[in-house]
């Protein structure tokens, strides 16, 4: 993360040219990014701060008795997997007396998928901007099984995946990693949107393009012998959600270098069970509280609109950045999964426009006669049209695990409430 | 290629009813086609008839004095790659007496990309079209460099290129093929479509496709110590053109399936230095010829409008089948490699319906809301409606080499050319 005392040192103004030039500051920092994942290792060893009874979940931080739901469900089997506790009951009791610590993954510099439950032995990808020189993390993909634990379930099946992970994918994927010298994620995800991804809900080329480029260090490791790295290649091959954990961790490492006193950009949106909470670029790491997400989604046949529950997520990093939903138009595929026309996708794309403070210069549209991505988003531009950012995601069930996909949005009080906090600093804007 | 006695052994009928039934039944055997990658082993060893002193290239077959400009340099070329001559006027004198033979490409099985020239020891792609039992053959692309033997060029460079393509990437790419018992490529194509491709002018999905498809058995390579291996992956990782001769195979044994008396529909659409040439799936192996095609382009830096030159082609073996700029709308990225807009390439894509006889049922455009790709080019549409079908190349320069890209159109005189012969056997359409 970008030190505040940086915030500091940059010079404060107040007003709306004081505004705009901070937006500016916070969207060329933004911009200039420059993620390079450069490792995979445990929570523990790479996470500063990270303790051993520490479970990190998605959206603001909250207490213990504020977890419901999936999400709840998620804390505990976080807990059972890393064995802070023999079972249920006792994982329970440690988390309502402190001996099980929760934390908020951005306070980590982390991001969680969906429920998004770290613990301390848990790999995550390590990846550095090389423009600032700050570092983003995010933990593995668990794979296709809707029953996972980011959605709320755990069992044998879910603790069987997980290990695997563990003990398998994550420390081929890292040593392949390492071998490389790191591989650069943003040419490779701008390459991804002229390959129909967004890089959140879709992640077909990104995952392949990423295959492909440890292939030099993969082919060199079977040659030396390495175990389980055919499996691993394997499994990459089959999940073309794979990247979507390195698209986020290079999204939470972009976003963390906004830091500009004064900008109204948001550098953060993430939610838990009990709602949707954003972070401004000007106003660090506090968080803007409102309620859960607006949504439109298609579900997986067999479920019913009412299963819809939240049980967090922090993906939205990625439109936080100029990608999701904010580069729907690359990837309009999506239709078949999370619904909608490409008519209605590329609208909602294009009125992102209005809520932006400019184009990416790296991810850009086909399209659009690749136009660059709407980055950077104005929360008095989201005030001043009412048009709320609007995100691709999974959905979870009441009963946990994936029952489809959609889109979701924003609501409006996070960013008023962003604003006021705005105006009582720098005046009104 | 399917016998033409079968042709006899269906039912011929007349008149206008009569036609559509002939192009329903050619549309179906296209679009049930099921092209598989079996194999890659010399020309000589797997194309039926194929002799030693034989070259083939593009186009309708003509006599040696007929070969002009960077074609006729892409035989000589061939030839002295081949040792069919010591030198140059060896080579010149070779095909003059007719002891060095040349052969149309389509007569053999097979598509010739640009010049098209296949040599006796050059390897070419084995693909089997599983539902009628023919099979395709196309040899392998040269790689980035602008000067190629099938775009006119012979020297060091291209005899080295060709060599390792012949000792190294042909053997790997064949044994990792025939280790996976065959690649199906109707669904890997159908899924490139949703990335991007167009699989002619752009290639980029389904070559890293095609890498990941054989990647286990390359990884068994490796632990066996196969030669070649690493080099070959990484050459496929560097040329996004790679699958462009799998995409032309895979068309020519869907295309040549479409035998049926009576129907108007297009079975192949290829060039010569001369002139433009098609077949009808009705007629059999007769072409019909034209002068060259019309073109609108964008050269690469450095070269003029004069320039441009023809020397062959037959990738429009892909827009033949539904592929190809009958897929464009898929493939927006092109408008940075053969100029247009979105607009324009979208409306050039949605031109093609008025054209064709239906949409194909696994070619899908997710623009369209994954409509199926105009497939099946009708004659008479072409005639009736003035639009001409649109198929996007490579452009030759004339000194030798590609000099840009862009987008061609059939001339209207092979379709007249072709419905007097349809109307001399089965009265007026």
């Amino acid at each position: 993360m970008v030190k505040l005392d940086e915030q500091r040192r940059s010079s404060g103004s107040s007003g709306a040219s004081g505004t705009e030039r901070a937006n500016t500051v916070a969207f060329e920092r933004l911009t200039a990014a420059d993620p390079w994942v450069v490792d995979v290792q445990p929570a523990r060893d790479v996470m500063p701060g990270y303790r051993d009874n520490l479970v990190l979940t998605s959206g603001a931080p909250m207490g213990w008795s504020d977890y419901t739901g999936g999400q709840r469900e998620a804390l505990i089997g976080g807990a059972l997997f890393e064995g802070l506790a023999a079972d249920r009951e006792g994982a329970i009791a440690g988390f309502a007396d402190g001996s099980i610590e929760i934390g908020a993954c951005h306070d980590y510099g982390a991001v969680g998928s969906l429920a998004g439950i770290y613990t301390a032995s848990m790999p995550v990808f390590v990846v550095e901007n090389r423009d600032q020189g700050n570092v983003g993390f995010c933990n593995f993909y668990e794979g296709k099984e809707p029953r996972r634990l980011n959605y709320g379930c755990y069992d044998e099946g879910v603790h069987e995946r997980l290990l695997h992970v563990n003990t398998v994918l994550a420390p081929v994927v890292g040593e392949a990693i390492r071998r490389q010298g790191g591989v650069a994620l943003k040419p490779l995800i701008a390459r991804a949107l002229r390959m129909g991804d967004e890089v959140h809900s879709r992640n077909a080329a990104a995952s392949v393009l990423f295959s492909r480029e440890i292939l030099p260090a993969v082919l060199d490791m079977v040659r030396d012998g390495v175990a389980g790295v055919r499996e691993t290649m394997l499994h990459l091959a089959e999940n073309d959600y794979f990247f979507l954990r390195l698209s986020m961790a290079a999204s939470k490492a972009s976003a963390d270098a906004m830091v500009s006193p004064g900008s109204t950009l948001v550098s953060a949106m993430a939610f838990s069970c009990r709602g949707f909470a954003i972070r401004l670029a000007g106003l660090g790491d506090q968080w803007f509280e409102g309620p859960p997400p607006l949504h439109e989604g298609k579900l997986f046949p067999g479920h019913t609109e009412d299963e819809i529950t939240w049980m967090g997520g922090e993906s939205p990093i990625t439109e936080t950045v100029g990608l999701g939903g904010f580069a729907q138009a690359c990837a309009l595929s999506l239709q078949d999964y999370q619904g909608g026309s490409p008519e209605l996708m590329i609208e909602r794309n294009k009125e992102m426009y209005a809520i932006t403070h400019g184009e990416n210069p790296t991810y850009r549209i086909p399209l659009f006669s690749f136009g660059g991505t709407p980055t950077g988003i104005d929360a008095r531009k989201v005030i001043d049209t009412g048009i709320l950012p609007v995100m691709d995601v999974g959905l979870a069930g009441r009963d946990g695990g994936q029952i489809g996909a959609g889109v979701i949005r924003a609501p409006r009080e996070c960013f008023e409430a962003a604003l006021r906090s705005h105006a009582a600093v720098h005046g009104e804007v």
